[in-house]
């Protein structure tokens, strides 16, 4: 049988995963298997072969995986990548005529039938390896032709037809003319595991210092450590630490005049001490901050800075590159605005600007100057409102040097835009979490972020509030909503977040009308107890260490809501690949009241049988029950309005 | 304010109609408007301006068709084709500083901000708008530029905001270096009107004879005519009117061993009187058939035959051409099998052979022979044991040529591949139609069929017969059975096609233990009685009047299910894109009892208002009713088990 030259019978489709089409890489993290497939199929009923080639960008060689075939003819093959950075893959297939012969032979004898002249079709398939075949293969086939050439009778051809190790050589030998190749090369970005599995803790460093009198630094922040680690967060995010404008600072409670004593927003960046790759004085200096970045280190904490690409009316950048600004008709430079509305102390870049290769240059060189500097992890202001070419540029380029960089997005924004950036390079994103409350949402908006095509390339990073957010779930549940809050971020979502110590203190009294903290930390120096026992921070302590002690916590898309017959009452499974480790969450919605429910679980979905209880033992309580398909719960608020339980197998 | 050269700030993305990532066009039809969307956002709030660009294959010049947005980024145009054949179009959107700079003054002009700073702005806009405009045009910028800079107070200004002509002219002199061109083209393929829009009746030429001693002919069927245009159908589909072999020819019921008297299965294609160029000697010669192809246009009714690429032993083929056909090891020819089954009356094409292409070339011409002889449809035989890329060739080089051509794709396999043959140019494919017959089963795979991808380039084909298949539940389901499923067809598909006339006789005995026809009527011939009055045929004949006059009847995706309280009651609306035509369906799918239940509409997915009653004309039956959005219905199987209710507006 001649193989056709030109043609190539077998079809490959819809290969995962894959972002845009391709035109985005898809999102994997360092040691952990990750699973890609394909539907594969050919006209008729002959056999295919499949085969996933994959490397990182350093290597030259492909490496071969085996695709293998599970239904609906879809093939998957899984790998582990153990370097960081880029990897590129590919799916070729091609009809095995070996293994269609052996089948159809098999088929053939089993049924009674004659299989003589079929197990001499073999001869052609043999031959036609031969011609390609090299060294010491050439023999392996050519005895194993000479053996099917001799075969007289259907015994001796049949065990023939069960020598596995001709597929091999086969497979090896295949014709290159005859095998499809799915025309594109995939990417895939390698990130470390804190870009998927994260905690963490966002402080202002001016209110750390145990001094009410003084203003915070970096060696305040330090003594805060054990206390953070203690807590069990991972990552420690600083809002900006560079130099603060004069003109137009904002006052308590975002006043268009500061007095004197007003420290600034630490968002308008730059003064007479410096820009973005400067620090703010009464912070310390760059030692100290390295002193800091080491110290955490040690603690298993990661530091996070804040990449706010803004400048205040003083930043250096004004006088020496006028051209990276937006000037006015009047000769005057332009604010940030929003109309009606006027933001007087922030510059933005103007990224229309004919400059914009240096503006381009020096934005990724502040990044770089930082990831010098010991830091991985990067919470990037508002990107949104920068060219967002700009983030596919400077991303690829820092992380194609730097590839264990983070960057968390804080784009609240429309969902296009939120998703576009997550595509072009961010790690991490911030979602509508905070406002997603009942348990409808929180259902809908989950499914949405863990079961459509989401998953490959965005990864959620869960916040119940921020410097600039504080719900009115938040105000009114007081200590019963913030505790239920945070258990629902940190078992949702494998990276979550709270700005403190205003959340772990419970802290929610709003502005007036707004959906903002009263006194904002943004425009005024805090002194907060940072050693007192809460039960917000009892509740924050169990769930982080619960989180690092069960694997299925550690990623986001393995969730499965229960069935419950109460609104107020959400449920929900997680389960790790091996469904050694799996979760179950209930959570009581209402801060105020009891909920008691009835809980269906999706049992089928984890490969729990049906047919005999099993026992569960809640992590946050210590407590233990036998659990069923059908399960009754009663959540008090003002006990602990959650279980985290345990599967015990 | 200068234009930067090189980066594009408006992202594209998402662009609908696609399929496979514009690697397959999508399917349209003449002179039906249609909708591309596309998400189109940038970074911060500036405004934007999108295009559609189209044209037909034959055209040099592009069209361009303005996209609107509507919500969430997501951008609207709507087109109408006016020709058959393959269309191209692009997107491609870009920053409109006219209309950001209009939408920036006109909020602080609103919030009695001082505007003139901002309004001498637009002077830029147009300077640089200058530097691209030609003729008249640039006058009128000039003058519009001259009236700005006159201006001393905000009243004035604001009317020179006010000028629209200005928008269209900016958009006309765009910077293309700031304009984003989404890389891709995408094709469209416009159908003819019945490529959406059929009901077929499929009959056997050979069992047309009035006289029950003889063998059918086209004239017989001529004859047909007027009964099957007054039943309703526009498409009479015949199986292979080629010679049929003698060698191992099939006898009655499948049998391996024919009578002399036994017709053999027109399936079984090529003899001495020739092959699939030739007409089988009994049913007449070309000029009948072209008779035939004419006589039934005159009806409305379009000739389909049947594309049957394989061969009896007898066919010319197999001496002209042996290398287009499989040899095995002891020189006898391969026949069609999958082992352990054999079908020794049918020979498979080598698709794999070294002379595919002369192989390709002579099956694509035996299609283009009979549309060049009249016929403009084609139901093709099993494609998927077929090389698909031979299908992907052949339509595409068809369709190119004969741009009104139809292919229906009789694959009754996997998912993936008969979504596959749909992409590759397939313009219908029979679906698993026969076997949904719960109100799950249909809801679920009607559901998949028309609100995923399949949408846009799979079109169903809804068969509840053919001769390959008898279901159970028409055997145990008799008449009632019959009715309720081609009401069922013939309301969930805008295409649909019976098996006649065992179907509108209610012929429904199986072979012992087969899903088939006893004394099948593949094996031998039949005579009808074809004028006879059965429920069913005044049954189908009301049916296809409906569906001619209600154009919400002439789409599949158009469809919305409602609430039932009752299994055996399925219930679904249809609305036609204006909204003026509303068809409500309801149907007892229990072929021996009444059923009653209650019916939730979602009448909000079709505009009606809750509020009021509507009133609804039932077209099967002539009653009238006055519905509300829930009802209580009760429908005999013995009576007419459906409703078919027209909203009367």
């Amino acid at each position: 049988m001649a193989i056709t030259p030109g043609r190539k019978r077998v079809i490959i489709s819809n290969i995962l995963p894959t972002v845009d089409c391709g035109k985005f890489p898809a999102k994997i993290v360092i040691d952990q298997p990750f699973t890609i497939s394909a539907d594969i199929f050919t006209d008729g009923i002959d056999k295919i072969s499949a085969r996933v080639l994959i490397r990182h960008s350093g290597q030259k060689l492909w490496k071969e995986l085996e695709l293998q075939l599970r239904d609906n003819d879809r093939w998957y093959a899984t790998f582990t990548p153990d370097k960081l950075g880029k990897y590129s893959y590919q799916v070729i297939a091609w009809i095995n005529h070996y293994t269609t012969w052996q089948d159809g032979i098999r088929k053939k004898y089993a049924a009674g039938q004659d299989i003589l002249v079929d197990l001499k079709a073999g001869l052609a398939i043999g031959e036609d390896a031969l011609t390609r075949a090299a060294g010491k293969d050439k023999n392996t086939i050519q005895k194993w032709l000479q053996q099917l050439e001799a075969v007289t009778e259907s015994e001796t051809g049949m065990k023939l037809t069960e020598d596995e190790t001709m597929n091999g050589l086969f497979c090896k030998y295949r014709n290159k003319i005859a095998t499809t190749i799915h025309p594109q090369t995939f990417e895939l970005i390698v990130d470390p595991p804190k870009a998927v599995f994260s905690a963490w803790y966002e402080l202002f460093p001016r209110s750390a210092a145990a001094d009410p009198s003084k203003h915070g630094t970096f060696n305040d922040v330090c003594n805060l450590l054990p206390t953070i680690a203690k807590m069990g967060f991972d990552v420690l995010y600083l809002p900006p630490i560079h130099p603060i404008g004069l003109t137009n600072r904002k006052g308590k409670n975002n006043s268009l005049i500061a007095a004197e004593t007003d420290p600034g927003s630490p968002w308008a960046i730059g003064a007479a001490a410096g820009g973005h790759k400067d620090i703010h004085p009464q912070l310390g200096n760059l030692k100290d901050f390295k002193k800091l970045v080491t110290a955490a280190k040690k603690q298993g904490i990661d530091i996070a800075l804040d990449i706010a690409f803004q400048c205040s009316p003083d930043h250096p950048y004004v006088k020496q590159h006028p051209e990276w600004f937006k000037w006015r008709a009047d000769g005057s430079i332009q604010f940030a605005e929003n109309p009606p509305k006027k933001y007087e102390d922030i510059l933005p870049f103007n990224f229309e600007s004919e400059a914009f290769e240096s503006l381009w240059d020096e934005l990724k060189s502040i990044i770089q100057y930082w990831a010098d500097n010991g830091v991985n992890i990067f919470r990037v202001d508002n990107p949104h409102t920068k060219a967002i070419p700009f983030w596919e540029w400077a991303i690829d380029k820092l992380k194609a040097e730097y590839p264990q960089l983070i960057f968390l997005a804080e784009a609240f924004t429309r969902p296009r835009i939120m998703e576009h950036l997550a595509k072009v390079g961010f790690t991490q994103s911030y979602t509508y979490f905070a406002w997603r409350n009942t348990r409808r949402e929180l259902e809908e908006y989950i499914t949405e972020l863990t079961k459509t095509d989401l998953q490959y390339y965005f990864r959620p990073n869960f916040w119940p509030n921020t410097p600039d957010i504080l719900t009115e779930e938040l105000v009114h549940g007081g200590v019963n909503a913030h505790i239920a809050r945070v258990i629902l971020a940190g078992t949702l979502s494998s990276s979550y977040g709270i700005y403190g110590p205003v959340y772990d203190l419970n802290v929610n009294e709003p502005r007036p009308g707004k959906e903002e903290y009263n006194d904002n930390e943004k425009y005024e120096i805090k002194h907060w107890d940072w050693n007192s026992y809460t039960k917000t921070r009892e509740i924050i302590s169990r769930l982080n260490r619960i989180r690092k002690e069960n694997p299925a916590l550690h990623t986001t898309n393995n969730i499965e809501f229960a069935t419950t017959d109460n609104d107020q009452i959400i449920c929900y499974i997680k389960a790790d690949d091996s469904r050694q480790n799996i979760i179950i969450v209930v959570v009581n919605l209402d801060p105020y009241n009891t909920q008691t429910g009835n809980i269906k679980l999706p049992l089928y979905k984890v490969g729990i049988s049906y047919d005999k209880p099993f026992a569960v033992h809640d992590l946050l309580s210590g407590d233990k029950y036998e659990w069923n398909e059908w399960n009754f719960v009663s959540l008090n608020p003002h006990d602990i309005p959650a279980h985290v339980l345990k599967v015990i197998q």
